[in-house]
């Protein structure tokens, strides 16, 4: 087993201030490479602290990967740290200072005097230049093992991470084989989704895990396998894998980055169809997901957001009579909303969301977390009512993936049915 | 200077699987009550890495709060750490079982035995009961100090923690008075804003602290004042407020809770006026940020995202031969979304935003991350041109960000000179 500690270094950590995300990410990413970290300790911005926490940690494990305090304030105290703790001078890197300079001069700005403490190097640390910031990691392996050293910034410590640092963590010998897969699943909550794999335990041990990730846009399984060869692992990962295929059928929306949005875009591109949505109560975050994936303008063709009835009315076409006589957060509205987008942005298909987000706004008939999702093509239009109690942000996170699995099992069908479509 | 150390167990916390959204919560709950946090530590479900690191904690600090490992599952050895650790026998409190058989009658079932080894209580802790769930929280004061243990389920904890772990931790002598304010802004980056304050040092020391927080929406500044007396804290606060205030101007949105997209909806409450929006490479984030303010259907009227470009021409009446010969990405084609929005949804005032949020698109004189963002009202309309490089979703944010900053100042202005607007 190879053990690693992580350092993370920041008072706005210790202060609650930032919630330590970057201690998960590293978790996971670690655990993938078969690498188990052993314990993770938040130090504030203090070089005697963080010595001490350094060398306990060293004599610990393998791999140290500290986080944290590289940015140019007098607050950042990690390099001095550093410094001092290992004996190792801290030397100006002229090739980095050029690194940085030009970082800046790209951005149309001159380097702040101060920042050329981020040349600074202690002795014996080979740098890691950061693409997407200021501050370089540093690199050390030494008897005592491998120390990394990475900027707190999450998008630049997951840049380095990515690019320069697991591919060198992978070179290191004694990691056991691990296998990770993610199975993204929709319209199924945690207790359903436990009681339908029911019998699961016979298949898990101490190398063969799977953990419940839950989040409002639904819950994704975590599997993860530890075996002496890639061939075993293979097989009991497969094993795992078909277990639950089996059990939760067209729940299983993918694999890994196949979210909902990425799949009902893969489905849309299959089909050479496009969407369009109109929005009440998800206020623009459907349409937001949906233009999350890179490339979705070959299927994405826009959404209205029609927080407003008389925009309802005058862009999606809904009848006055019916918002009148139904309310906006009916069945009705819903499925003229659907049909209104579609004809009006040109659309194959189209999806509409309108509910009572809260926390006002509810009444007995139609309480706070209800919402009606409506879906129309060429030849059928018609919604469904949902109810998706929870805060705000949640509401609209949930009823959002609502929406996209509602498109996804629909498009399942036109897939399995048909090869090609005309609007 | 009271001085806590949070200790929190699971091998879940280690893997990545869960954000260790607890030590956030604790540490900002403890620091609002003068307790400062001097180290968190994680730690596995292992009771000898258990009782190594309480050791630790408690010869460093006067609290230590341990939370985790208290289910009823073989899982859980965090009770079966302490008594080994500090040598007190478990013994089992009839009471406590009584409280725990309770709570499973009340949801209609009886207690799984397994259940019982949380009525285990080491000799000397006051147990405080849960009344969320079935793990009760733990309290000993002794000749070390206080120490507090608590289930990691978020919201027991939480429970826990309110009513009766706070109140207790309160009447500890010898807690400084603690003020805390965020200050928010926008349209002004981390180095420059520092530049701004250039002197601030001259205010800040140990009690008086200053946390610089970026995000892509921008910079936070968190003040935190330990004083003697409340009103010491208050002029020591009033006095960086001051500061800063002075410094930085208009790039001041508000304090604590106001938000871009809360100040934005208070000034158009004010003028009494709305708002309607225009997205191409935002995506429906925009409307999403403004649609998360709860009342935000007072003056917000709704949103177009018109990522293809016939819905620019169709739906927001741009003009084919400006989008030919300008561009999508233009501050032409920018001016007529926000021209064509405002009109279309009858509102006051109107944002547009068209851009290239790649990865793909870019070109040598319009670069990913090259961003124009329109703004209409009934006098005027402009656009001016960004540049917010980073991945698709940081664009998206940086964009929306932009956008609600150029309305905001525009409403400041209207604000001052206006009392009342009309379409």
């Amino acid at each position: 087993m190879m053990k690693a500690v992580l350092l993370t270094i920041g008072d706005e950590l210790l202060a609650g201030v930032t919630v330590n995300t970057n201690a998960a990410w590293l978790g996971a990413e670690l655990t993938a490479r078969g690498i188990t970290v052993a314990r993770i300790e938040v130090i504030g911005d203090d070089p005697e602290a963080i010595c001490q926490a350094l060398r306990r940690a060293r004599a610990e494990a393998a791999v140290v990967i500290l986080c944290g305090g590289l940015g140019p304030t007098h607050d950042d105290r990690t390099r001095e740290a550093l410094a001092g703790c290992l004996n190792r001078p801290l030397r100006l890197q002229p090739e980095l200072l050029a690194q940085i300079e030009a970082y800046f001069r790209q951005r149309g700005r001159s380097m702040p005097e101060r920042n050329r403490v981020q040349a600074l190097v202690p002795e014996g640390f080979v740098p890691l230049p950061n693409p997407v910031g200021t501050a370089p990691g540093l690199w050390l392996q030494d008897e005592a093992g491998v120390l990394v050293v990475l900027p707190g910034v999450p998008h630049e410590l997951q840049t380095l991470m990515r690019d320069v640092v697991l591919p060198r963590l992978e070179q290191l010998p004694g990691r056991p084989v691990v296998w990770q897969q993610t199975l993204v699943t929709a319209g199924i909550g945690e207790s359903d989704l436990q009681q339908r794999l029911n019998g699961v335990e016979a298949l898990l041990d101490d190398a063969v895990r799977l953990a419940y990730l839950p989040d409002p846009y639904g819950v994704r399984l975590r599997l993860t396998v530890q075996a002496p060869s890639d061939e075993q692992a293979r097989q009991r990962m497969e094993k795992l894998v078909q277990f639950i295929q089996e059990r939760i059928g067209s729940a299983l929306v993918g694999r890994d980055a196949e979210t909902l949005e990425v799949v009902v875009g893969q489905l849309l591109r299959r089909l050479n169809a496009t969407v369009a949505v109109a929005e009440s109560c998800t206020g623009g975050h459907l349409a937001d997901c949906l233009t999350n994936v890179s490339g979705a303008s070959a299927y994405f063709r826009g959404s209205v957001v029609a927080y407003d009835n008389t925009v309802k009315i005058d862009v999606l076409g809904v009848e006055p009579e019916v918002l009148a006589r139904e309310g906006a957060v009916s069945e009705a509205v819903a499925v003229q909303m659907a049909r209104g987008v579609r004809e009006r942005l040109g659309a194959h298909f189209a999806l509409s969301t309108t509910g009572i987000a809260g926390p006002t706004g509810g009444t007995p008939d139609k309480p706070v977390g209800t919402v009606w999702i409506g879906l129309a093509d060429a030849h059928t239009a018609f919604a469904r009512r949902y109810y998706l109690p929870g805060e705000r942000r949640r509401f609209k996170q949930r009823a959002t993936a609502a929406a996209l699995d509602l498109l996804r099992r629909h498009l399942l069908q036109k897939a399995a049915s048909t090869p090609a479509l005309s609007a």
